[in-house]
């Protein structure tokens, strides 16, 4: 009787594992530079079905720029530490598809997976949340079956399919392929300093529907030179280095704080230093872009 | 050996009980004036996910127009009840974000909840579903751990987090905040009436793609006036309570009834009262918007 | 005592069975003309949620272009593969609504499903996948209660719910409706052959954003020509049988192997002959279009 019972626990307990996974939470979230105008973000989550159907495939983005490696690379730093961990991301904006780029997973410090061509989609995610172990993935075994016969699409056949699979716990990260040494391509950006008086940082991204100009300087760098509303930003603008515009903008708490068409510098809604024309599109005005070959550097005359 | 059944029978239950919650039907709908191209809406998944990775997140849409609460309103009334009764909605459209609009769940007498700012979202489903009761979220228990200490983004931080909480039975309803008065903020609008042989409404939406102009005057106040194909509609057009255009619109069954660029009255899809112009554009041709500030009347010319 | 343990094992099993349906997978993938900026897609999720809230409800796209079937035919083609057995499909492009179209369920000899207007957007993936079975809707069982009352929306009253029975295990296939011939309604297309040296294909599908020309003609046809990189095909388009223009379109490995602005022919991702201009937009350049009613025919000189 107590073997029967026992068998019963066993059962038990079986459901519940098969239900739920170990540590993943069966969660894998897309991106990619693909928009939803066609089938292929649908055969992503197509071959991901068929590695389990009880996945819950959500999307972070399709709308990345074709081929913007660096918007990428900000979205999923912005977004992946709301996602719990055990979460499985899996980006695709390779434009060096069929060159030498690895196909990887990273493990980060707060145990999220992303699963992308190691192209530089890393850079800032790496850096935030910490690298915990990369792995290559090894494409004898973490492909599509029969997916070299045609034509092959890496998003489809190799990312989607491990990602896929590491989230259904049928792999682990250590069946991914071998492990790399702890980094992952870096594309170089100014970070965000304060060096004699001066602030310098990165243009990360453009709010687009306004065309406010956004860094990486945080408030608490800008707090270190006890800025007060009404004082004067002095900021100039690079491209690759070389200066293309320079302004004068005073730090506001409103828009309002300056006449219509007029410049000012505010704290974003991501505490971050930013710049914008009163009613006005900064960027497009001044031909601002954004990305890791932008910068600024920021002196203030005080009021 | 009955004590060791009866704790199978416990077990079985109360997995039965875990896997599909009490009351609850563990779906969360999102909408919002977010877009797709960044990472919000991804992040609202997100924090819902946290709160338990086996609810299933979808959308109602995240086009609507920015700050445009009108139609996050209409959009609600239209497709909350083709979901099942339980379904959670966290509607995100917030102008008044860091002012003093309260934050609430309604639950609808049909048995749905909708978290919101109460800033005028639920003026139609109040009214078209009826209101069991309303409560302000009690923002000390229902908010993302740690979320005080950046900056707040509420539709992430409040909105998903207590929506999900409630979704999952992680709280029940009366564990959102106090109990309001069975009210909501409303935004003023012309009812369809048919007052004197003349039928008065508001401009609910605009059939974008073709420039149709809806109103809220349904077939069966139309059908009071008994009405012909042929008959002649003498429609007034009034923005702000002031006419804007007058025309004459000949009640149509079909679109070729009148010739190419001229106007026609006929009942939409949805069997309410609209206005178009034969291969044309009604809205853009005459300026005619949508939302509550906008208002018809319309007479009648037998045939 | 047998018996009591013999109701657990009846429990257990009927718990797994619930969870995880018979020979359906639970899924429903969506397709429309609908787009996403109003409640009509979300209203056909409601409704399918409503048949069972442990449905996984996905989408192909919703971009397709308005009454477009070819198009709508041409995602589910390249799609529906690589979604797992028994994943039904629900495709709602129907200008004939309302019309003597039939709704009839496709399944293909994959075992996969498509609940559809037949109109058409059977086409393709009836020849690529197969006919298993057709079944035409019998909408006095297949119909979402109380739809009749008020306005019908097809999608949702009709699709949506039988979609979602089936793919919930709610009906069977065989109680979709009755059976009927084993053919679908079929778009006229010119085929992929080589006909005496002559290559003839119908132009499937632009690659919109770059206005490139995607043909059904495979490398396997192609091969047959013994193709160098440098031979010059030269191809004539023809709308409606009619030609409206014709080209020399060296076979090419990269798009600079010919000069800026200049025509090139090449295989594209998924192993087609398609044309394209280096750095231009051949069918905007050329008023090329796509479709049914598109066709090319191509022959060689050998350099």
């Amino acid at each position: 009787m107590k073997k029967v019972l026992h068998h019963f626990i066993s059962c038990l307990v079986l459901l519940l594992v098969t239900s739920y996974g170990f540590a993943q939470n069966r969660i894998v979230v897309f991106q990619s530079d693909f928009g939803l105008k066609d089938g292929a973000v649908s055969a992503m989550k197509g071959v991901a079905s068929g590695v389990s159907p009880d996945l819950k495939l959500y999307d972070l983005t399709h709308e990345i720029p074709a081929y913007n490696i660096w918007e990428a690379a900000y979205r999923l730093e912005q977004t992946v530490p709301y996602w719990p961990a055990g979460t499985v991301f899996v980006s695709v904006v390779d434009p060096g598809v069929g060159t030498s780029r690895k196909s990887v997973v990273l493990k980060t410090k707060s145990g999220h997976f992303i699963v992308t061509p190691d192209n530089g989609t890393l850079t800032l995610v790496a850096k935030s949340l910490g690298i915990a172990e990369v792995r290559e993935i090894d494409e004898a075994v973490n492909r599509r079956k029969d997916s070299q016969k045609s034509y092959t699409f890496h998003g489809r056949d190799v990312y989607a399919y491990t990602g896929a699979r590491l989230a259904a716990g049928t792999i682990g990260f250590e069946q991914v392929g071998q492990v790399l040494p702890s980094q992952v391509v870096d594309i170089p950006y100014q970070a965000a300093v304060l060096e004699g008086g001066r602030l310098k940082g990165n243009i990360s991204i453009l709010d687009v529907q306004y065309g406010n100009v956004w860094t990486n300087i945080t408030a608490d760098l800008v707090n270190q030179l006890a800025l007060k509303y009404g004082d004067v930003l002095h900021v100039n603008f690079f491209h690759n280095g070389k200066k293309v515009y320079e302004t004068n903008a005073p730090y506001s708490q409103t828009f309002g704080a300056v006449k219509v068409g007029q410049p000012l510098s505010y704290l974003n809604s991501l505490m971050q230093l930013s710049f914008a024309l009163n009613q006005g599109n900064f960027a497009a005005t001044h031909h601002i872009g954004s990305g890791s070959e932008w910068s600024v550097e920021v002196t203030v005359s005080h009021k």
